[in-house]
């Protein structure tokens, strides 16, 4: 079944750009993980399950034993170049197709083209829904004119899905109705009012969500488990189940879930246009990620399961994602295959299903 | 473990009758998950946890080899037509009572006594308190009277349990106290005036809760995993704390409870008239039903843990409820007895306990 | 790895004192799990995971067989009397350090310098706040001292660290803005004015917070799982999330956390000062124990886990919560390094930081 797996090359339908310079110790534990910073004395980011998962798993692709550590790996990285590890790892992911997220990001991050190019992959893009609001509010438009704007640059994007941060801002408890013309054009008024303009306004993500729809383009939705901003008490795709009805037949994709995970497999299993992921949890879980895998797939049809990495940065993030993930799927799917709960044949059907058919088939790449 | 939970007829305490007719295969798939749906293009519920124990369990009951696939099994079922495939699936669930909710469904629908028979069991009649409440507003009646009126149609109905579906209606944070006579007589004047009158009312909820427990019947909760009209963020059974507390001593039954049954193992534990079972989720998650029932064993006292398969219109539900909870239970207690977690005659005390004992205390049945 | 975990001396960073009298049947099953009462009848409190963890684990150390029924167990108990029962089990969880919180409790219990005697272990105290407030307002001191006599007192007491029970009063969701002067004289007015004053009151859990942090001791919060009186919906630490941001850098040490240990993981992971146990949960859930620490594990920094019994009046409930840590713990880390996900090595380590490193860094001990 792992055999299997590792031949089929994946569709990572929600990821980020990669850093494309060279990282000191403390960069790369921040990065590593969802915590701000590298930790508090005493305490290693290396030190958790990721960190293992990538001291097992990535020295052997830059020429290391297994379970180097963190100083020897760091300098054998740095001796590389940043250029070279980012090749190394996007080809070991072996990945039929990126989706890239651009619109967040600190400069030195590659886009969507690059990364398709350093992984030998599609790459195609994903719209922020926020961040295009943010851009036409930042260049001055007439509030009433606002709505249309969004709309015109979002057919201009040439993407193939759209992105929603809610989560991170208003939280996911948006409303099913499609925001009335003067509720939106009030509401641009009062971002446009701002120094910076920043989404966080329920009127505005419920908004730009119906332009994706109308679009017709699937929306992401970041749901669950991200770095501290999140407050993931606001994260939990329960919240969303009214604007989700209300996008059907639009496909949604709830990315990540953990810990909602189990919420969302429900989701996706009662409602006709849901689908999941568990990207950024799976390696984040490293040697858990099997545990996470068969517990989304409790109630989701397997017809609704994508694959993501949501790797942003460290370009061991897309290697660890596509591994972990083809072990876990591999491990869960062989496990009943040897129980007798299916046979190996739909076992192998399954696994093409989640590791690209459903993508392919949802985004219509 | 296993042949000894083999030999145990079970007690199903929470079920719904069995459609009584042929199906398609749209519909079949429509019956076999929570969705209201046979899945959007591309998504077949037969490629879900559920639809895979169906496949390797059911088609030996119909005289198939294990693993069919969809379209031979639903010839075969249409061959054998429904009074066949309903008596063999009921009799292969073995069960010694089943306690049954009319209260719901469409027609073609066989009650409590006629499901009894035809699985060689007692059939026994729970009430759904709100399906009660609203044949009394719609045969009309005073609204003064309509308190009087509920009491002693619920008295006349011989039932061994009520059935609250609040849980799809106001949500389950339902408050402690009983609702005063006017309360009622207000409320219930509200019912009446709607068209088709449907409880959907903290207020009504929580009043018929309690003509439940003047009665002395266990009462039954919706918890958790259900249809979409379920809005799973108001089926957390905490949010129902208080309302238990007040019911004490008489029972309450926690249905379902996924994936809240953690929660409802913890009020099982430290609430003394709390029981819970893990029914309609068990046979949605098939090769996964095990770690339901694992988790759901922390901290319930094994006391206080009943079988309900919750099955509903589809006969094999009976028998993949019953047949994954009596492996899920029988892996589970044979494991901690391979462990020393205890000895093999306190692994059968407590097999016993769940399958039928608990029910027939709790019931008097 | 179990050999190696069993060689290393556990810091119980927060337990109880333990009942210092023979107890008969009914109290003894009041006391094994967080119900208030030996359960209705037909349901014994033996009958759940921690009655069979108990019954397999702590005859032995009585000079009993394994498994040996309750009431022989009760019998050989009083045999041997109390103040034996409590040094046998006391010594059996091979302890360095308890950390005793002794705020609440009926007499007849053994304080910290008693009960680290009897374990051949250091002693430190954990004050309470709420207690300490409360004793403040008893004493009867003006409104407006109020403030700096808690503050002194805190000083005096000598504590290794502080504990919150908001979770059993206001609940978690705790704002992280300092409370003002007026507001907490305002605050403590309206405690001093109750008969038995009781801290109830989300300023005033705060302000002793606050006055912890002021202090640089570690606080503790209890969270998630405890008795009924605790309300388990106020009780998710993601509730927390605002004051645990504004309490850094001085640690908060989430306790029990079950059923919301993964929240906890996560909090763990993207605050730097967060840390986490499984107290209580472990030895209530006894076989499922490993289950709750592998998935406490998945997303908080193995240097930001801790060892706690959070035992309370019974003896068997420290050996019980070390012994299950200790084999949960050890089998966790042995499957991983079976698996080859890290080094065994790594594994030594990291046990050596959860048992007592993490323990003895944050607490300065």
């Amino acid at each position: 079944m792992l055999e299997y797996l590792e031949s089929l090359p994946l569709v990572d339908h929600h990821c980020h750009g990669v850093l494309d310079r060279d990282l000191g110790r403390e960069t790369f534990e921040e990065s590593l993980t969802e915590a701000e910073t590298a930790g508090p004395p005493g305490v290693s980011m290396f030190d958790t399950q990721v960190g293992f998962a990538l001291r097992r798993w990535c020295p052997p692709v830059l020429g290391l034993d297994a379970h180097a550590e963190p100083d020897a790996y760091l300098e054998r990285r740095a001796e590389l170049g940043a250029a070279e590890v980012n090749r190394r790892f996007l080809r070991a992911a072996r990945l039929e197709t990126l989706c890239v997220d651009a619109g967040y990001g600190p400069g030195g991050m590659l886009g969507p083209p690059e990364l398709g190019r350093l992984a030998g992959a599609r790459g195609h893009e994903i719209v922020r829904l926020e961040t295009l609001a943010e851009q036409v509010a930042a260049d001055g438009v007439d509030a009433a004119r606002f709505a249309g704007e969004v709309r015109s640059r979002l057919d201009a994007q040439n993407a193939v899905g759209a992105k929603s941060v809610a989560a991170y801002r208003a939280g996911l408890e948006l409303a099913g109705e499609r925001p009335s013309g003067p509720e939106v054009a009030a509401a641009a008024g009062r971002l446009m009012a701002q120094d910076r303009p920043r989404v966080c306004d329920e009127v505005l993500h419920r908004f730009l969500v119906f332009c994706a729809v109308d679009a017709g383009l699937p929306v992401q939705f970041h749901v669950g488990y991200g770095d501290v901003d999140a407050d993931l008490r606001r994260g939990d795709p329960l919240l969303l189940i009214e604007l989700l009805r209300a996008m059907d037949p639009v496909p949604a994709m709830l990315l990540h879930n953990y810990p909602f995970h189990r919420h969302a497999g429900y989701l996706a299993q009662v409602l006709p246009n849901v689908y999941v992921d568990a990207g950024l949890a799976t390696h984040n879980l490293g040697y858990r990620a099997p545990a996470l895998i068969a517990e989304l797939l409790e109630l989701a049809p397997f017809g609704k399961v994508l694959y993501s990495s949501d790797a942003f940065g460290l370009a061991e993030l897309y290697h660890l994602g596509a591994l972990l993930f083809r072990r876990g799927l591999a491990g869960f799917l062989a496990g009943g295959a040897d129980d007798g709960a299916w046979t190996a044949g739909d076992a192998e059907r399954v696994a093409a299903l989640i590791a690209s058919g459903n993508a392919r088939r949802v985004y219509g790449i």
